[in-house]
């Protein structure tokens, strides 16, 4: 049966436009999952007549009428979460990156090469990420194998669609959390790649599809990032997922270990940390680049021609000290942005806080950093449209996967919430009690700053309700 | 009966320590609902001997065991929250401060000259702001004198610790919410101020107290702020609070409206806004001091002497873009500095959200700001032990009832919430799956980070149960 919905919907439409549809009607293939068509403005006398039109009965479907205070709108697309750190969110917070790396992260990370622990810790991660919202999730994996096929598997039965990457680390970590070589690191992703393209009989179109996951260029000998680059060159399909410019000692860390393995620039200058990335044809436009804080100009010039993304991290970026990433200044580049909660840098797994943390990250910005063209992303801050571009098809895009998700157009996949600002959805947070006054994109604001999981009825991934508050008992 | 708790319990001790007990008993008297008295480390084998040393026996007790994962801790102080603007909470924040007040909180706040629309909206906002673990809060209410009667009488029966007052402006603001005089503006606060006394036999030990509350100078003209001046000097025990140094454009505009009204400093510079309250005798040691977020060195010396108190808003902050309040330069100097959530400059009703921004803000600063010497506050981010501190304690502090409640010790109230970080406590951000290998501060912290509503079972003040998890349906 095909699944319609009637009611309320915002989706993005541009950086800086979003879709408001107070009565819409959404029809969802049942064969495919994806979005058949959508008719705006269908008045409820209308309603049979639209289905008629469309060679439907309301007896023939499946049928949800969404209440005032509720709305249908695109899935959260997290393009950066560490899963094996979900246990450590919300502690070790003093640290900056590189200490908390060694004291709080490795020494967990480690854990998973036991695959035991890792189910133990996976089924409740995965489950929690998708009714946070998250219906695509790029997944920073440990660097065993083993515990990479078995959160592949776990998102895999729940039906998220996500990027699963086992991350390469063959240096500069500790001897009990270290690659013992690059040919190691090298064969164990080819086994990942191969487990995950294995899990269904259409790998192309899977849900879940394997990513490129070279943990940052410090942990990465060349030779290693070499053979990886080697890899991505062989197949083109192949997303890839690091860390660029977080931190200032990462970046002068960077800059020295390899300063003596890839040219230098043409014009004399000292080598970038984007441009490691480059020499090994790591950047391209599937690459998803976590946080890009500190990016020199060049960085930037250099991300806009391969068409990388920028994955934006605020929480983490408050949280570890590493800074305001500008991202105002990468939308009016042209750069593609997502965001991110970068768990366990970040404390949350909701992509609401990383929403909120990308606002005031911006509000920030413009308060060091006025800026005289005041028709620029960077001279403001990131308004209610941008942030919901950014948290759904601005992930899409950095996905390289935009004309599959991000926002609730026909011919796409229906990867969506249906949300409730009402005040029956039991959070307490959010006040819902006078929604007859309100705009829908008032309401989206709302549930933006004040909502939680309580506020997410339903998950879809693909046409099918995986999760969000009415799966739980 | 005596209620005594036995299990974890966290309290501060001072700006940068913390008490963290796992095994404490606490022992709440019965009459008066102050903590009678504490042990800390008691054996289970041990537990009906230290009983018996204080006289009493697990029969005649109320006896609750906290399990693993759980804890006591202080109430939250949120010494800055405008119960009339809750309903706009997650809305308008495209605005700085002046523009926001016109469009989005004026209109709504004329709203409460209802009375019933005023009992419509503060009984679930006073519910709301109880179950989040607020015990005491500092009530910013609206012009009305009715409206603040409706939010007195609620606050009572509830049995929150609160301070209630009616805002005074009698100027720069819309012609349908700006009080007609400054005689009828006095009036009213000498009214509410005898009602709330009048709630109970005993009005100076009594929960709710009034509160003197100009909105800004801004909006008072100095007859009026003479007036409420005076008011205070015949009444040292009555609190003031109001707004200072929020925003660029709000401070040139109040030396520019006072600096003809006030003397001018001796040493021929321009008036200070602090400067233009100490001139009608505002600032006094039970003063609750606003945002502060761009104070001039003559005013940090100005409160320190008049041993005033700063309420850090760092989620309004950031929200309205008035910028990064220096709070470790204000510790360093002696400032008295408490938490608020400034709903709706803020749009979270938790204090929750208040300590993981006031954390943000304070790695902000020392990004932006680093400060020579190490020991201070100013060189470093506030850690766990301070975060704790200014969020119950440094509150208790501020509104000027240090011994009264703001930690767990004996002869303070029994204001305090019972904590669970348990995965059985619902609050899928959290993650407690492991809490075995967990210290109790590494809970709180988590509790700080990730903790919501579902997180606080039960909140108690002076010994009673009034919210919390627990009590809800
Ligand atoms: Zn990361
Ligand atoms: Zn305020």
């Amino acid at each position: 049966m095909h699944k319609v919905f009637y009611g309320a919907l915002v989706s993005p439409r541009t950086l800086s436009a979003l879709t408001v549809s107070p009565s819409a009607l959404l029809c969802v293939s049942h064969t495919s999952g994806d979005i058949e068509w959508i008719e705006h403005d269908v008045h409820p006398s209308a309603l049979r007549g639209v289905l008629a039109n469309h060679g439907l009965q309301l007896d023939d479907i499946e049928f949800t009428e969404l209440k005032h205070g509720e709305f249908l709108m695109p899935g959260f697309i997290d393009t950066h979460l560490h899963p094996c750190q979900v246990p450590n969110a919300g502690s070790g917070q003093e640290h900056e990156l590189l200490d908390w790396l060694k004291h709080y992260t490795f020494p967990l990370e480690a854990k998973f090469k036991d695959d035991d622990f890792a189910k133990r810790v996976y089924s409740p991660v995965v489950r929690r990420i998708v009714d946070a919202g998250t219906t695509t999730c790029c997944y920073f994996g440990s660097q065993q194998l083993g515990a990479n096929k078995v959160l592949a598997d776990l998102v895999h039965d729940i039906g998220q669609r996500a990027f699963v990457g086992k991350c390469n680390m063959n240096r500069e970590a500790p001897d009990y959390y270290v690659e013992p070589s690059t040919a190691h690191s090298v064969e164990a992703t080819h086994q990942l790649i191969h487990y995950i393209r294995g899990l269904t009989p259409r790998p192309e179109s899977a849900l879940v599809q394997p990513i490129l996951t070279p943990r940052f260029a410090i942990s990465c000998t060349p030779d290693l990032l070499q053979s990886l680059g080697e890899l991505a060159l062989a197949d083109p399909s192949l997303t890839i997922q690091t860390h660029l410019s977080e931190n200032a000692s990462e970046i002068a860390y960077t800059k020295e270990l390899f300063k003596d393995h890839i040219p230098p620039p043409a014009d004399g200058k000292e080598i970038t940390y984007a441009g490691v990335y480059d020499a090994y044809h790591l950047l391209r436009e599937n690459t998803v680049l976590a946080h890009a804080v500190h990016l020199e100009d060049e960085e930037i010039e250099l991300l806009h021609r391969r068409k990388a993304g920028v994955s934006h991290c605020p929480t983490s970026n408050f949280n570890l000290r590493s800074g305001c990433a500008k991202i105002g200044v990468l939308l009016d580049r042209g750069i593609k942005v997502g965001l991110g909660t970068d768990v366990s840098g970040g404390f949350s797994l909701s992509m609401l806080t990383a929403v909120q943390h990308a606002s005031v990250a911006s509000k920030l910005a413009t308060l060091h950093h006025p800026c005289p063209s005041a028709d620029s992303f960077a001279s403001r801050h990131l308004g209610i449209p941008t942030l919901l571009y950014l948290a759904t098809q601005g992930g899409a895009d950095v996905c390289n996967i935009p004309r599959r998700t991000g926002s609730l157009d026909p011919g796409k996949a229906f990867d969506a919430l249906l949300v409730s600002v009402c005040d029956t959805a039991g959070n307490p947070g959010l006040w819902g009690s006078d929604f007859d006054l309100e705009e829908l994109e008032a309401m989206l604001e709302r549930f933006l700053f004040c909502g939680d999981d309580r506020n997410i009825r339903r998950v879809y991934v693909q046409g099918k309700f995986i999760g969000g508050k009415e799966s739980r008992p």
